[in-house]
């Protein structure tokens, strides 16, 4: 039995290794998510059963696929120590839950466009571009908490001296900060400048700190965090390749230590030579 | 008496760097700063005394804590030495002096939202990325200046030319240069050169070269100075914690350095030994 | 007759290589593209008849030039191993088509514009931009994978909740692509907001979180892939001038090759001196 | 009378480097900014007498500055090979030429105003902003042609395509790239394809290609080169003054030739030893 058991993994690892397996996956995600488009134009119900059924059996594929990947697992626990597995794991299990009323129905289409998703787990290129997002967050974190205090005291400033002006924009502190999001974008924000300006001259000096405030400065740190993280992967990268400047400088360090305890050696073997010479 | 205020000293400066003080102290700030936002949203005036009572508390809470801090000093003085201590201080103090008039309500808000940008001051993340702000200050200032001029010569000449054109835009020199502050953000920019294009079909040449000086070339010029900032403190890292390509190279630098010595060394040694060689 | 075939063929080269016959091609173009400009204004049928012969005058300064830079060619498919002289050959072959029904003016007039780009393969800086462009098209590809996913995936949640709030905008996945088009360019995005928001309050959520996907990671990315492309180009032709700081890094590196292997051939030789010693 | 012209010439000479001469010059030419700005407002006759009076004070005084500054140099001619002493001699001059009638008011006042950009040639971090500026238009020029290489093509076919729809948007190609401009900028670019897809309705294409061609790619492009200005402006900085990464690198490259050259002769020398060893 444990014999036929592991007889099961190997070609289970064989399946999912295989280029053309790959591809089938891809192309089922990617039909998957042309059908989910496709149900938002205006068909006939014979082709929706048509899509049902196909739906149905995308779902029956996505759970066989599922099972054969963790089946080739060594240990059934191994499979979810990557964070991509667990992803397919949730996607596939969520598209499981049967729904049938019709408030449920968004719901329900929903989890089928996260599929698409499936295709960022599929494809390495891509779960790389994703990997190297997620590592950008920590610090794009605190950037993005220094924006919220200023947005936060902006919109509160917003609120007390422009509400009476027009509540639409300014009523209270988030919908002052939306506005202020607005403003960020350079979205019409000129009406929005004119229209207090009526009552307040002065505030346009409101609107072009905050500009300043946001959208250059801080956008500019922004770019600054997605550069220096990508710079420090594209160097750990050229080390580890020992090609491009900072993989050459890598060797050099490496190759001056070496020479410098040659030439400790060296002059060791000197200084017995001049220690021997006076002697004679 | 000096021992027991060494003790208190001691004491506070337990206090000061006490984990669980700070996350209070951080608590505190965000619940006030919550405070603010809620009296933007129309309350009962039973809420209006809770947070009444509220905001005392806070103002209190802040007072100690600021004492605390300044106790845990070894000298009184020392503490106006730091930039975020003085800050603090004029915020704590601030919120301190009674404002009972109407007319100075707005004020009196504006000190209890400025508490917010304390916790600029409380998390050590933020306080890098505020210095690393401030440190590109003198840089962008003369970009700043020359982006000034740049606006004042263009809105001198769109007041001279366009004023009878439309009196609300390029009226004086200082609503013309809002007027190309708003052309700069493409904030319906082409409305704005449609109407003097009627006029003076040539006018687009003033908005084609404005754009292109200001929105093209020094927002460039803005990116490169903030990058340039960006990357000397990367590369200062760097070579502090000797890691990185920058760490390296340092490294290579002191170690060619000790390694010339070495040679030097070796090569007088070896010409004492060629000498003594023909000796015999 | 082979001789004579040299000889031609020798000429052609002279021809092909000098510099006033690049400069009477680039002007010729540059005409060229003019007449096309000219031909959008309201003019009269005289200089439409001007125009007419000068464009068969055109065609025909082309076609010898084509032919001409072939016959300078050693072996006739060396042309078309250059993509740029393929392109020329294309440009060239399409404008003999012969063009005389109304419908398809459109299309021979599109023909000749295209004729305006190759200024491109004949200026070497503007090709050498061209060519940056092209190396940076995989790498932005996947990038571009990546965002059509996530249009896609928005697409399809706006087509479900918005289309019966606006189907001209939310009509299907494809007409709220590019919706979502306009809103990442932030074009009147707040209209398109708002419009949602009067039913679902808390639509706002979705826009803000797809600005934040889409218009701030993403662009900083490509500019971050862009930025990647040049860089290495720039370390690559610094490496092969030998010059900046990547030459210098590279130079050392060789040098420092060079100098271990006569390190070790000197530790060798002091080797055998010392092992000579205690025999004497 | 060669001897008291050389006294002259020295006196000039220290007025010339007078810190108090050059804080006085640039607050004439701010005070003269401000002058012609506040022309642009509603004043009343007496003040524009004092402001007539105060222009010609301003005038003569810079026609002083400006000889003192040639009287100052060893040779006259040298005065002009500086190209920002060329600059401040035509904006002076040009400031001399009388002018009465009503019509040249416009151009006397632009003058006037042109004087503001004196400020850029009398302060140092400006001129140091413009030359860097300067030195990337030869750079930014291929690219510009490029650019303006698309716009053509698109222009010409939007004229060709969409005339019949919206003349004054796409009347002949200089109108329809001006559009283009405008679609660049994203300015209410989706009010210009709405009306085009009411005819063609897969006119989205022509917009969509062109902004992702300019917009996107070129703009990241534009950027490439001012970093890759900046980025040689700075290693050249760093070189010369011997710190930073470039600096260091540089430093061991001169280090590591000496130290071959030590080892050339350390080498030589075992050589002889070892060849005299044997001869023992």
């Amino acid at each position: 039995m444990s014999v036929d058991a592991l007889g099961w993994r190997a070609r289970f690892l064989i399946i999912r290794s295989n280029k053309f397996f790959e591809i089938a996956v891809i192309s089922i995600i990617i039909l998957s998510a042309m059908m989910v488009g496709v149900t938002t134009y205006d068909i006939g119900p014979g082709w929706m059963g048509v899509l049902k059924f196909f739906d149905i059996a995308v779902t029956v594929f996505f759970l066989v696929e599922l099972l054969i990947r963790m089946a080739a697992e060594k240990r059934f626990r191994d499979f979810f120590k990557n964070g991509w597995n667990i992803f397919d794991f949730l996607v596939v299990s969520a598209s499981l839950i049967p729904v049938d009323e019709s408030e449920m129905v968004l719901v329900a289409r929903l989890l089928r466009i996260f599929r698409v998703l499936r295709l960022v787990s599929m494809i390495p290129e891509l779960r790389i571009l994703m990997d190297a997002l997620v590592k950008a967050v920590p610090r794009i974190g605190y950037v993005a908490l220094l924006m919220f205090i200023i947005f936060y005291i902006y919109g509160a400033i917003g609120s007390f001296w422009f509400e009476k002006i027009n509540p639409v924009l300014w009523g209270d502190v988030s919908i002052a900060m939306l506005t202020l999001f607005r403003v960020a974008t350079f979205e019409d924000w000129t009406d929005v400048m004119y229209e207090t300006m009526e009552v307040y001259s002065f505030s346009w000096v409101y609107y072009l700190t905050f500009i300043f405030l946001t959208a250059f400065v801080f956008l500019n740190m922004m770019i600054g965090v997605v550069l220096d993280v990508m710079q420090k992967e594209h160097d750990k990268l050229s080390v580890e390749q020992g090609e491009g400047e900072a993989g050459e400088v890598h060797w050099i360090r490496e190759h001056t230590a070496e020479m410098e305890q040659r030439l400790e050696r060296m002059e060791g073997m000197l200084e017995q030579l001049t220690q021997d010479q006076p002697r004679r």
